[in-house]
This record gives structure tokens, sequence and C-alpha cells, in this order.
């Protein structure tokens, strides 16, 4: 084991401009628009807080503890110095810096919550069109660090939302295109073939799609915040197995689709389902053809194409890392989000890491998504030797990995033949 | 361990009349509306096949080779006969005989792929009752042994429900109520209050509520028969979360709701993201209230107040029963359709139960149904002593269960204190 400090990158951070600050970014033939949406600000904010979104106390006390550092949210220069604090030298940027309060919502709902059916096309383009705008701004001021997610409504206007992909890239930003995780009722599901030019233009650019948490069907769920919390990662996650299920990777072999901030928890049943089902066991011989266009099992297309920004991963999800693939896994910090582990991270870390593999928790925490949003590792070296931790720092010096051998020797049990890994590993005790 | 044979109850099977047949059941002022109901099962069918629901090959070999036993499926003097061949003497029973190719589907839809927004009220009860009415004489041919389960289309029509449901029971219909696992597009969700005489009845008269697999949003799945296989599961199991969290079974301290052939994967996941979301860990600290109502953890109304039909658990499932509840999940064969075990019950269990200790094994084949259904075991005793397979039929005299020992102790670990089990268990290898 080399104790050399951790590259780590965080492929889940959020920046964002206080709402009314974004009217220079906006074309001004929509700044009456623009007007008359931030008249209704309020009326959102009420609705937040009908879910329970808001936790009075809690964000009285968050935004009394955090003030001046949350400015870091969209202050170019005092954003380095938070991530330097959580030993993070490279960061994914999405939308929402506030994810308290909701105060750096971009105009005309451009952001986390995306429904398709829910905005207006024209007016939603544009609000990504300001935020895309401002990101890229936010992005040079340190090119090396940061990666800027292009925010892309696609859902009721594909055409628009391609031409806003290909400016924001020509501007700058490299950190992939985030897409509605909803396209909401009545809209086109994501198995129809009208998104193919994103889908096209993603491959053709290099940018890998993402959905990231936020949309659930508001509407259907009630002010009932224990249906939103449940939901909120299945609506996010949906996309991929409609991406993997109708043969958009065979039409787009380049293809690479994210889904960030969702949790890995159903990842590997996923899989696990999806291959079975595939695989015409018992339970689905009665069935038809899966489509000429399913060429290989689902988890061959999701190791190929497709990966999960964790984010804050718990032990439970880490547990089962060889089923979904260690390589398909990417940490984040999901600064400055309450929910995330800044300003905590090197502590989070070293209760979630002490026990994993140092080469496998290198690629989770950081090579992973050097790779996937080409960040120059080179380049990030030297910072990574003067703020990352060290895997003594995680205590994984004193750790037994031996522990996780069954899990990593069965790995994906319905492909590699052995029972579950509880059985697995106690049969191995027994010998 | 005692060798008693297992008193086996299939939580899961299935009856009904080949469709025309129905038309005396129905009253005569439907009898037009059926004719016409009649004229649209060429186009059901079509659908069905368009879809991938129906393998031609597969369908022609089943019903060639099963001809005869398949009129079990209505025929109640063959019912029995083929239940003994699996060593089943008791079987709660659901609709649509026919999962192949779907030539036993009541009237007007009252099925188990009723989606409330989908169906005409008022034919759609119709159609349950006639089902219902014929449901009850194939059960008095055999009282013992079979539970018919009273189909309830509450979406669109509490009242009547409500009414059907009572008029059920009376008829001697003891297998609980089936609810439309889905209200639709624009219906009004179960945590809607409207449904409290729905949940009040089934309370007053100690019948289960039930949602079973089959239904999805086909519109916008399309003819990808991935997308449904992979979400149909997920929609059937989801009032089970919307009674939980919105404080139906608070309001309804004597319901019992279960979810009936959506397998039993999700349920530990489930139970774990609900239970730290209510404990307000880390990630949901900057949340408000889940309600006044939310006195317990979710896993708390979960033991208190669900089941699982599991019907065939898969080894991933069985293992994952120590988070879900041993006494939360019961087994069904599914008879008589195709992706069940009948009619090879017994190669089955042998194969899933080898290793299972006895007593999870006989609560989880029938004991538990006996009690959620009221079956009594006394009486059918003597009939499990000639037909039911012994532990030692299972292996179960040569299996090592301390395999299972740290799952066991593990239990639920996010309440538990422990790591998860994987890590626990190697642990105790290192002592």
């Amino acid at each position: 084991m080399t104790n050399d400090p951790y590259l780590i990158i965080s492929a889940d951070t959020h920046a964002g401009l206080p709402t009314e600050q974004y009217r220079p970014y906006l074309d001004p033939a929509q700044h009456e628009a623009f007007d008359a949406f931030l008249a209704q600000q309020t009326a959102i904010a009420d609705a937040r807080k009908q879910l329970g979104l808001q936790n009075e106390e809690f964000a009285g006390a968050w935004f009394e503890e955090h003030e001046e550092e949350l400015r870091a949210g969209w202050d170019a220069a005092k954003r380095d110095g938070e991530l330097d604090k959580d030993g993070v030298v490279g960061e994914v940027i999405f939308p929402d810096a506030d994810a308290v309060a909701g105060s750096t919502a971009a105009p005309f709902g451009a952001g986390l919550g995306m429904v398709g059916a829910e905005y207006e096309p024209e007016l939603a383009l544009a609000g990504a069109r300001a935020h895309n705008r401002w990101l890229a701004g936010l992005c040079q001021d340190s090119p090396a660090r940061r990666r800027g997610v292009i925010v892309a409504p696609i859902v009721g206007n594909v055409p628009g939302a391609v031409t806003e992909i290909r400016r924001a890239h020509a501007d700058g930003l490299r950190g992939g295109v985030m897409i509605p995780s909803m396209w909401g009722e009545g809209e086109k599901p994501y198995h129809d073939q009208a998104y193919d030019p994103v889908w096209a233009v993603c491959e053709e650019l290099g940018l890998p799609a993402h959905t990231h948490v936020g949309a659930a069907p508001r509407q259907e769920l009630g002010t009932h915040l224990g249906l939103y919390v449940t939901e909120v990662v299945w609506w996010s996650a949906r996309p991929l197995w409609f991406l993997i299920w109708t043969g958009v990777f065979e039409r787009f072999p380049g293809l690479r689709f994210g889904v960030t901030e969702a949790g890995a928890w159903w990842a590997g049943s996923l899989l696990w389902q999806m291959d079975v089902a595939y695989d015409r066991e018992h339970g689905t011989q009665k069935l038809a053809s899966f489509g000429e266009h399913m060429k290989r099992r689902p988890s061959e297309y999701f190791d190929a194409h497709c990966f999960i920004g964790m984010s804050t991963p718990k032990r439970r999800e880490l547990s089962q890392r060889y089923e979904i693939g260690v390589g398909n896994l990417l940490w984040g910090n999901d600064f400055p989000h309450p929910e995330g582990t800044w300003p905590h991270t090197r502590d989070w870390l070293a209760h979630a890491f002490a026990d994993i593999p140092v080469d496998e928790a290198r690629a989770m925490l950081g090579l992973t998504a050097a790779q996937t949003y080409g960040f120059d590792t080179a380049g990030l070296r030297p910072l990574a030797d003067r703020i990352g931790p060290t895997p003594q720092d995680l205590g994984q010096d004193k750790a037994d990995t031996s522990i996780w051998n069954a899990a990593r020797e069965t790995g994906r049990h319905w492909l590699t033949g052995p029972d579950v890994p509880a059985v697995v590993g106690a049969a191995r005790r027994a010998r």
C-alpha cells in the first residue's frame, strides 16, 4: 500500500447565483418574463416549506454558521478555498448552490427539479442558457479544477437544447449535460427516438449525459415529505433503464450516462433484476423477445456506458460495490449542500473508507471521475500532494481488507455462479 | 429439528373462468356491454403480444403439455389434486388463471392489470362482482383449503367498492381484498382520505388489503418489454409506502396490507431507506417534519401491518429475510402460472430452502399465511402429513445453517448498530 495522498475529485458539487443576479445573463427579450418569475419566488418557497423541504430551525443555524463560506456557492474567488479544506482538488458542478432555501434557483426553473411537462420549453431553455453562460465564467476562473455541467431542458425542444449544448460546450463547459430526470405526464419518454439528436451531440462532443436527484411527481405525492424522500431516487434513476433497455447505447456506442446524488443502494438489485430477466430465467421464459437491439446483458451496457455519482456513500452502499462495479462509482461531497460531507469530508472519508482497499478507494474518490470528465491528474497531483488525505489519514494502514474477500470474489453472483456472498463467505469460513 | 412434514400454504395462486363463461355471473344489465368487451378481446390479446408478454413457442408447448391440468384454473373438482402434487394444503386465490394468453380475464378488465384511470368504474365493479360471485362458489367447494381474494376496483367508486367488499365477504370470500396497484393519471392517490372507507371495511371485516403485480404505465413504456419487466414491481409495491408514510395505519390500527408476487428483493433497502430518513440521519436533517401522524419508524409500521407475498423467492431474496423480517414473508407457488413453481414445487423448495433453518422455513412456507388468512392448521395437519415434504426431503437435515448467523444476529443493521453483515460476519471470522 503506497501512502501517497489521495487525488480527490468531487463528482457532485453545486453552484448558482442568487436568482435575481442571473438577469445580466438573460437575453433582454426575457427580462419581462424574468420579473414575473421573480415575483413567484415567494410562492415557490412556500411550496417547498409546505412539502417540508425546509426545516426552519436547521436553515437558521446553517445560514448563520456558514454565511461566509456559502458565498463560495457563486463567488469564484472563494470556491477553491472551501474545496481545499475538504481535500478536494477537482469538482463537477451542477446547478442550485442553495438546497436549503432555494435562493439560487436559475431563471424559469432550469435546475435540479426540472420536470419536462411542467416548464415552458422556450423559457426553460433561456434560463438554462443564462446559468450555463454564468457557469462558464466560473469554470474559466479555475479551469484545471472545475468541470461545469451544461443544463439542458431537452423535453419539449430537442433542437433548441442541442443548439445550447453546442454553444455551452464551445463556451468551455466540459462537465457533461444534465437533462430533466422526469419528462412528465404527456411528454415523450426517453425511449422515444425523438431524443436521438441529444444522445448524438453528447456522443460527438464527449459529454456524459446525467440526471441529478431532485424531481418527483409533487402533485401526486401531495405534501407528504416521506413519499418525496422515498420516491425521488427512483424518478432520478429511471432514465438509466430507459436507455439500457431501448437500444440507445447500441445506436450511440460512445454515449455515457450517469445518475448523480441518487445514491447507489438500488443499483446492484437493478442489475441483478435486469440480467436475470434478460437471461430468460424461469420467471421470464414465458415472455417474448426483449428486442433485436438488445445484443448484450443489461449489466454489460451499464459497465460500458453508465456510472453512478453516488456522492456521499453509506456503508451499506459501499458494501455493494462489487455488484455495482467499483469502477462505476464516483464519490462526491455535494458541496455546498448540508446533506453532503463538506466541510467535514476528511472525517467522513475516515469513517466510510477505513477498511476499503486503497486501490478501490483511489478509483471511487477521484481517478474514475478524472477519466470520466477529463481532469489532468498529472497537473493536479502537486495540489493533491498538498491537500489530499493519505490512506494513513483514513486509517487504512490498520485495516483488515480481507473482510471483503467473499464479496469481491463473488462479484455479481448471478453471473459468477456461486450462491449469494453471505453463503459463499460462510462456506469459505467452514473450509 | 423435528422432521414433521411441512404445512404448506401458497399465498399466491390464481383462478378464473374462460372469459365468456363469466356471463351468467354478470347482471343482465351488463350483458350488452359484455358482448362489446368480448369483441375487444382479440385487440387486447394483440396488445399483449406487441409488448412481448406472450412467447408463441412457449405458449404452444405450455398449453399442449398442461392442457388437462390447466383446467384446474377454473374446475373446482381438479384443483385440489394439482395442489396435492405440489404438497400444498392451502391457497390464497387471486384472479387471472391464464397468465400466458390471458384467456381467463374477468369481464371489463377486473383483474391483475387494473389501472384506476383506465377502467370505467361501474363496469369494472360489475366485472369484479361477477368474478367474486364465481370465486365464492369455487371456495365453497373446498372451504378448508381455499381463501378467495375479493377483487375491488376502489378507484373511481369507493362506496360501490365498499359495498362489493361487504357483499363478497358475506358470500364467504375470506382471502382479503385486492385493490388496483395503480390509481393512474389524474385519479386520487392512495394517501387521499377519500379511500378511508376502504381501509375501514378491510379493518372491520379482518380482510388484508393487497396489491398484486401486473399493472404498469403501458402507454409510457411503449412496447419495450424490458421496461415493463423492470418497472412492474415498483408500481405494484408503491401503495405500501403511500400507506406507511401518510398515517393510514395510525387511523386504521387493525389494517393489514400485503404486496403479492412483486418479489421481496427491494423490501430490505426500502425499509433501510425509510428508517434512516425518519431517524433524521445526516442527509435528512435539513428537512422538516414527516408529519404529526408518523409516530413510529416506517419499519415498525411495516412489521405491525404489512407483509410480502413473495411467491417463489430467489436465493438473493431469502438471504435478505432478516432485514425484511422472516415473519413478514409468505411463500407461494403462483399456481397455475408458468413463472411459478407448480408442478415442480418440491424440487424448487429443495433448491431454495435446503440450508434455511427449519423453523424459519415453516413460517414462510405456511404458518404465517395460516395466521394471516385464518386457515385451520389443526384441521389441515392430517392432509399435510400425507402430502407435505419433510425437512429431510428438502435436504435440511444435512445443512449447516450457521452460515446465516451473521445476517441473523445483525438483523436490520441500521437499527442494531453494527456494520453491514458482510463486515460483521467477517469480523467474527477474524476473532
